[in-house]
């Protein structure tokens, strides 16, 4: 039986397959889709550019284009909500038009690398082009997005981008840098937010970022091993569609999955929405490749699970660009699920919810993804439903009716947790009933499978708002952290407590708008991913207000016992509080390594403040 | 609900609780049991001096104690099918009893720091004692034990054992090691099975073992938040016993359960039997605490998951003593399992039993542990078997007739797989559906919890049997791989026509005892375990011969596919081949990472080859 599973690949391979070297099991996948007009992205801002958020005449807000759920309908209560929670004036007369001027500093200086790179690489391989070089000088935080559109765009930014096309390109590239003394940035899906693409002022070396979006291919799939090996430039949702083809996924499902890359989601150490079943980055990933100025550090087989002593791979988790390139990735795949279902429950209080999710946490029988929202992500959820499904809702009356006076929930204290089960029917089949009942234990109301599967579409749509609210005078940001079961309450109020007092500090108009959830639950605690917004008419500078404000929250999150990140990373955002949370010794041994396996500083881009003690 | 949770804790904690700083939910549970003298280690080979195997003058085997499930019970037919798959003489009549006489090299002229170390140390917590010294600088290779029994011992052992009480005393010796110029080997539980603990001869710096046993308490337990604090000498057995006196569990369980320690697992990136539920230990472990020549490197906070960044608690994972001494950890906790299940099944063939076991891994729903044994594995198994319940059978007769006669299998190429399941009750059913519904498809017959109880039961008391065989002139060892599927029963074949080549080859008296079985599934492959045993008498320097067999067999597996090892780790037996599995610029990596951290060498194992160039 064994082997005729081995003989029946005959039917699973498809038929331009191209047996590669290291297993006859393994076969060449056709190329992703080349990109099309219709996937333009959008440089000024988040997604592609047919998705952009517009405020109609009568103050309807809409999503453009049809990618997205949400895409085309108009959500009448949006504005109106927000003004509320704000006190501010939101709406179409109030709406202002981003100027979109930034600068973009000259070229440095270095004919002789330029030169080199031209003799070794196509015309259409590099660029000095410097709408090209902003755009390969940041990523999404908040303050890069509001510079570009708001401000003057950066003082330092790459001077030339480079797209490779294979691994050896690569190490041609860091060739180069060593030997005309440049600094080479990685780029991937540029999805970043954490300043982690950002070019610091004080850096005179020429800046190389090395753009892998031409290294997108799975370079083999291996159906019976369950494994591929895809190039590190390939995004996400490219990964998953061909993958999909051939009936397996590889389960990682970061919010930014139509654009981040795997080599970015190794160099972040990148958690996926359904981690409860497939694990997170470093759990999927079973091998890689990578160029170091060291020269090239690869296994010479993949297999499950090694004890080969110390193991270079595991620097890359969180190298965020300090250390090499990843080239290649190897990663574990699952076949497509037979069921997927989802699922969603009402809770009285926050509090409530806790206690649900704390339960099913220990209970071994988690869902691949369930999360909690805060009263007001829930109500911000309401806000973004259409007209006509308000009215279906007024006209029925019955669930609300059941929800607020039959069970006596409070309407300004109710949260609401949203589920998804994968894999198996029967082991499905358990989830739910195991959900269902701790959920009853906590005095949750299920509310069924559609406001489930409206809250997971909403996370690719809403994705798109910064862009709304920056033209509507206001500033918004995301920002996460880890924390302990028993402090995550706490956290949680302090956070809100901090965010309001700092408002008022700042005399900052009308109120700000904070809210969070729980979107991932592990044994010992929990990630709570917070939004903080509020309006900044009138006010100077207001990204450097936002930078200081999230920097006090973020202080506040650490004395609260939480964790400086469970998957943004550090970047330069947060570079300042890494003594806050690792041992000056720890310190010290990433310094020593970084200069070890970097002496000269080519992967200068000094995340984590790594590398800024070489000298030049 | 939540809140009342945190609030119940007083229910949780017994009387004697602590609370402990970080946190209102930890308590300080009571020390470890002091040791008794029934607990006392053999010195000469493996385990308690009161469980050693004896053959009577009838030729029946006896494990004598009463701690295993086959203590004190006559084995008659072990040796008779011992001889028969050797071809060879076994039996009382040709026992030899090892002569242990060891020499023991004389310390190393180092006055002043052995006085420093007895300022700073008590006396009760150092020795020049030669027996000690002997102990301390070996694990428990064939070639080791066979050294102490048969051999000359070493030429080279540690020249000072230090026992440690907490971490302030281990930064201490590594501060005296670094100002006296010596070199430090943290000891765990000496259960090393790669020469990892040996000393080099050419080392002239003196030798510091640091034995951890002193510091063998569990720190904290926080049952809230499902994290225990853990000092890295504490020995598994004691560490599940205190935990399970509060309901908790690590589900860490490798082989050497009872004598291996917390900081020996991270060390060697250890995996448990029960991986499929709990993990493999870097999923256990939240955090780490490790002296290291740059300072303790450790975490302000124990949070679930993060992204801050390079890691240097990542690079602790198959360290194997080379970068410093992990003094503390944090690992998570689970509940003792409602429910715990063994079962079993008999495949017609290993290939039928592989199809299962393959099949078993992608169904999402797979036990705490499942187990394959090969042919020959499953007779040995029958051959522990007591007289009694080889009557029982035969006067049953049943089951041999359905399985041999009914189902047609042939006894000389069925296979048994064994089963544990564990977890909530519902859980447990619906594993146990879908393993024997998966078991059927490959013509699986299933044979009972009992026979699946004794299999697991077996892997603790079958670990004593090298120290009979050496007495019936064999040598015997095991060594593991990881392989993919698909390259996995090619691997098997692989190994065993090797293994009577190699046999024929160096002119070897009878035949090879080789054996394997799978004790680990991953989604893209498997752990196989193998047994090699041969007769030696009348042949010169058999560890030798030993050595370089097993060395020929490990270069067929790597040519097959395999790893250097699943989790054994590398230590000094497999660094040659260390180049046959990672690059040169991995390699180098790990040498500068080495040089960086540790200069002057204090971390001097040179395990994997590490530190070796660094000049004295």
């Amino acid at each position: 039986m064994f082997k005729k599973i081995l003989r029946n690949l005959e039917e699973i391979i498809p038929d331009q397959k191209t047996h590669v070297s290291g297993g006859e099991t393994r076969f060449v996948p056709p190329p992703p889709p080349s990109e099309n007009d219709d996937d333009a992205e959008n440089m000024w801002g988040w997604g592609f550019e047919d998705s952009q958020f517009r405020v109609t005449d009568e103050g309807h807000v809409v999503l453009s284009g049809d990618r997205y759920s949400i895409s085309g309908v108009e959500m009448p209560n949006l504005l109106p909500w927000m003004s509320d929670v704000l006190r501010s004036e939101l709406g179409p007369e109030h709406s202002v038009e981003p100027p979109r001027d930034p600068e973009v500093p000259e070229v440095t200086d270095a004919p002789e690398l330029y030169a080199a790179i031209e003799e070794h690489f196509a015309d259409e391989q590099w660029s000095l082009d410097d709408t090209e070089r902003l755009q390969h000088g940041h990523g999404q935080t908040q303050e890069e997005i509001y510079a570009i559109n708001f401000g003057d765009g950066f003082s330092r930014v790459p001077d030339i981008v480079v797209y490779p096309g294979d691994h050896d390109e690569v190490e041609k590239l860091v060739e180069l840098a060593d030997r005309f003394d440049a600094v080479v940035i990685p780029y991937g899906g540029g999805t970043s937010v954490t300043e982690a693409l950002r070019c610091r002022e004080d850096e005179e070396r020429p800046i190389i970022s090395v753009d892998m979006s031409r290294m997108n291919r799975i370079r083999w799939i291996d159906p019976v091993n369950r494994m591929a090996c895809i190039e590190a430039g390939a995004v996400g949702r490219h990964i998953e569609d061909q993958l999909g083809n051939f009936g397996f996924t590889t389960g990682h499902e970061p919010d930014s999955l139509e654009f981040s890359t795997i080599g970015g989601w190794v160099a972040t150490h990148a958690s996926g929405m359904k981690k409860n079943k497939y694990g997170n980055i470093e759990d999927i990933v079973v091998d890689m490749k990578v160029v170091t100025p060291q020269g090239t550090i690869e296994k010479k087989t993949s297999v499950p699970r090694e004890s080969t002593g110390i193991d270079p791979m595991l620097w890359m988790f969180g190298s965020e660009g300090n250390l090499g390139i990843v080239t290649e990735v190897v990663v574990n795949l699952h076949e497509v699920p037979d069921c997927q279902r989802f699922g969603s429950v009402l809770f009285p209080s926050l509090e409530e919810g806790f206690g649900f999710m704390y339960e099913l946490a220990q209970s071994g029988c988690v869902p691949a993804s369930v999360r909690l929202m805060d009263n007001t992500q829930f109500h911000f959820g309401q806000a973004l439903k259409p007209e006509k499904e308000r009215l279906e809702a007024l006209k029925s009356g019955l669930e609300t009716f059941y929800i607020t006076r039959l069970k006596g929930f409070d309407p300004e204290e109710m949260v609401a947790a949203t589920l998804l089960f994968e894999g198996r029917q029967k082991q499905v089949e358990l989830e739910e009933e195991t959900v269902y009942d701790i959920a009853e234990r906590h005095g949750g109301v299920p509310t069924g499978a559609e406001n489930g599967r409206r809250g997971y579409d909403l996370t690719f749509g809403i994705a798109y708002i910064r862009d709304l609210v920056f033209r509507q005078h206001m500033v918004a940001e995301s920002f996460e952290t880890t924390v302990s079961w028993s402090q995550a309450l706490q956290l949680i109020e302090n956070v809100k407590r901090r965010t309001h007092r700092e408002h008022r500090r700042r005399g900052l108009p009308g109120r700000p708008f904070i809210t969070g959830r729980v979107t991932q639950v592990y044994d010992s605690g929990v990630c709570i991913y917070f939004y903080l917004g509020f309006y900044t008419r009138d006010v100077d500078e207001p990204d450097q207000v936002f930078h200081d404000y999230e920097a006090a929250i973020r202080q506040e999150i650490l004395d609260s016992g939480g964790s400086l990140s469970h998957h943004h990373g550090i970047g330069k955002l947060r570079e300042d509080f890494m003594s806050e949370v690792l041992s000056e010794a720890g310190l010290k041994s990433k310094e020593r390594l970084k200069s070890a396996l970097d002496p000269d500083n080519i992967f200068g881009a000094t995340n984590q403040n790594v590398g800024r003690g070489i000298e030049q």
